[in-house]
């Protein structure tokens, strides 16, 4: 599993469901408050529940304990490639990957939560993307990419998925269209929450450019925060950035860029992997990639 | 047809439906900006094309004309007492309504939209409240009360319809339980958009309280805006106030006696009225009130 | 904790939030697909993920074991009265919880996830109330009920918290208006998704006339099912049955009162305890309830 | 303006808002009740009311007439090319366009609603597409197009809004990315209200894969219904059809291609318009567009 450790206090924060048929626990009190109170920690589907019990025994292990936690935590359906019913996720996991955060930047490919991910029939995982937005605020996405068919992958709108076929990069006989992604979507723009949730409805749009559509397996959910405004988490009245609307259109534009870029980044960060019942996914390797690319104009 | 005028500059806000047989225009913008950046008109079903567009003559007459004017205009049904189909609501009462206002103060009972409105059995209308919060801040609530059964009303949690049967004030003959009400929430708290959403949503337990139970045929919105944060819909960046979360209790509490207080004005603000084809819609008279509340002990 | 054993097989339903600061899993796919596929566990706040994996574990072991389970389990704070972070619920008790659980009827008052709740100053804990409507369908409903100031608590409209101070009822020292309040609404009328959403909105205006507002620290969660229409999780078309809109104001009428019975069970159901540190809640004793009850006029 | 006719009864529906800087009216009750009770009118931005009235005119004239309309109408903004504030719609126009319609089918570019509309910088205006999905059944799109950057414009993921400077296509002079467009969804499929929802939600991808990322002065809304099931807003219990959820993926597909295809219709439609000031929107020629479409790998 892996942990998006944020900074030791709430953050302004907001959830976009694209398509529902997975899990992010910890939603009500982020649409409901505005603020994102915990980690965010990415895991398989049967084990959400203990990676949540343990960021609480985290939490409430702090010295400034709060009396109580409700994590953010969310999954993808790695039960192809790993044995999900062997529940192998423990606390121990979860504390040492809280340990090893120290940051919000992360390993890409077949690393934590992204080990057991497929993606548009290659294999998946974890993959990031950070672009400066017109305005010079960063939008920074990271997916759990676990979704999407291969014949409709589409890199910068060129056909990839369609023209690289089984016979080129095997498919790896899991059911088309089923898994799901999870989006982190961070700003360090000066977000208000409900602008936090027009970032994530745009980060969607990037889902759909690189060809997902939502499918009824899938569980697309996105989590926009935004570091911008500090110290909205405290007991006392306080004065906090707004950003105009108008304003937020450059950020529109890198959220659904950044989300395009972390899912090929996933892809192409992921290593072929041979897992449970010696089921193979393949990567999306790089000169097939460039190939299709250049068939279609593309440098 | 009634205006509640805003502040000259827009204001953060959200709307909350308890029920939705209703319409209230200009709700995609306010949920999607938090802005509300029109005055609110309140008129019958059937006339809330004319004041929308009217309101929007009235935007673009000013100086300062925006491009584009997306009025907030809400409704309920008057067509018991009033000749609904014979759309008698013109452009001139709405630029009188707008002159007139000089202020979010407005009448109550029988007046503007609230001419032919039946609450509970009996006539109804525009009610208002605006008790001082435990906090200091004020929380201002107007309705336009159309809804409800005779036999459910309660006031303080007295049995005040049941009581009161058409004996002792006659039933005007229009459907149970059919109509709507509108419930326009104001706080100079400096409340955040999503925050406003928060306290929509607790006025609406106030409708509750005094029996409403948002029936089918009820169309029982609510809109509530903060006056505390100026200068929210410039171009400009800039910062406002954030009132924490634990904070808004005092205001909860607040917005739910509001509506329950301004729905009894409401009914006690209104005047008996024969309208169309002659049917008549009887006042709740204090007398039978205080009758009624005495005999469950209260003052 | 506390199992709501379901028929064996999804079922059509929707959650609505009156207050968010609570935890309820599952809730997306609820929300999209309509169904509600696995039982409802409901537990302390520290305890979701326990449940939730474990609920999984249930759900992989049967013969007919769905490829992934997205459990639904709910919350209410207990760390007044309860080693919440002991985190004492384990597997085992899960296990037991769902092989005893053979119907939707549960035992009330201070018992599996009710045994620590605290609710309007009083011991809270599991109610239930299952009224008929006046249509024949029943709407049952179940609290874990731990919520409330004991200021605001109304019994049929009584101000039964505030004519009982602290010296007829001890107030257990713990902060008043925190804790949540979970309600499961359960109906064989044969509503659709949408129409689930509905009722379940109707039941929290339940939650308002018995003095709760949804204060901040609340997490009050409502969702409502609906078994009168079966088969709707299978792979192929079928046909269900449509109530008609006005025909659901006899359901909105049993959620709201079937809310405020379950809430009142709850009280009159728990009994006083002494907890974790030597805590006292103390019950709310029938001889109290039924004094002040008579002095407002009610037999 | 555009009037889009249903069968003469309710339908099932839902809305989707990818951004909200628009108006559709009539949406809380769509919402609540999962029904489209009236024909869907398109015009532009200032004259909504008065459409709305005069849909509510042709309702209560029928010889079924209902007591009440909320009628649906959506808008953009025209007021570059069109003399927006003078108001020029009026109910005469509402009645030729129900009387002219005889179905769901329209005629595209510069017509109706469409008539003053500019898309990714290019002249824009009403399109549609109805593609038959996998499955059999029809997804039928109608949009009216107003929104997008020219250099965001992509056909078919080739970027041809980038490759078609101001040089090839002048630009209108209008600012970029504001106007709107509205996207209006029919199915054959027998959705329930919650589906049309799921369809709406995907609907909103196709605009996002043509380059639209729902800038902040856009009003994106999306509306869906579903002809396949009938009989749906009665007064009596009745049975309709269920589509188990697995089986709206190839909905989904077409869905979000069929958006895509109405916006290129929308442009290929459109001709060059010269109005209001003089000014002048340019169609997308299909040469220019043929021409980019082959450089990047296209027939």
């Amino acid at each position: 599993m892996t942990v998006v450790l944020l900074p030791e206090e709430p953050l302004f924060a907001a959830p976009f469901r694209l398509n529902g048929n997975g899990e992010m626990t910890g939603l009500e009190w982020v649409r409901e408050s505005g603020l994102l109170t915990t980690p965010i920690g990415l895991t398989n589907t049967h084990s959400v529940g203990v990676v949540r019990d343990a960021l609480v025994r985290v939490a409430v292990a702090r010295e400034d304990a709060p009396d109580w936690s409700l994590p953010v935590v969310a999954e993808t359906w790695d039960g192809f490639l790993s044995d999900i019913n062997g529940f192998h996720v423990r606390d121990e996991h979860v504390f040492a990957a809280v340990e090893a955060s120290s940051a919000v930047v992360v390993e890409e490919g077949n690393v934590g939560g992204g080990t057991g991910m497929i993606c548009h029939g290659c294999k998946g995982g974890i993959g990031t993307a950070s672009p400066v937005a017109e305005d010079g605020h960063t939008v920074g996405v990271l997916v759990q990419a676990n979704h999407g068919r291969r014949s409709r992958l589409a890199v910068d709108g060129v056909p990839v998925g369609a023209e690289l076929g089984g016979e080129r990069i095997p498919l790896p006989g899991a059911p088309e269209g089923a898994g799901s992604i999870i989006v982190v979507v961070a700003t360090d723009a000066p977000l208000l929450p409900h602008q936090c949730e027009r970032l994530a409805r745009r980060a969607a749009l990037g889902i759909g450019r690189t060809g997902g559509v939502g499918e009824d397996s899938s569980g697309d959910l996105l989590l926009a925060f935004a570091t911008g405004n500090r110290g909205v988490g405290g007991d006392e009245p306080t004065t906090v950035s707004l950003l105009p609307g108008p304003r937020m259109n450059a950020l529109f534009v890198a959220a659904v860029e950044a989300t395009e870029a972390a899912i090929l980044n996933a892809l192409l960060a992921a290593e072929t992997m041979t897992g449970h019942k010696g089921r193979t996914a393949h990567a999306l390797d790089p000169e097939s990639l460039v190939e299709v690319m250049k068939r279609y104009g593309r440098a």
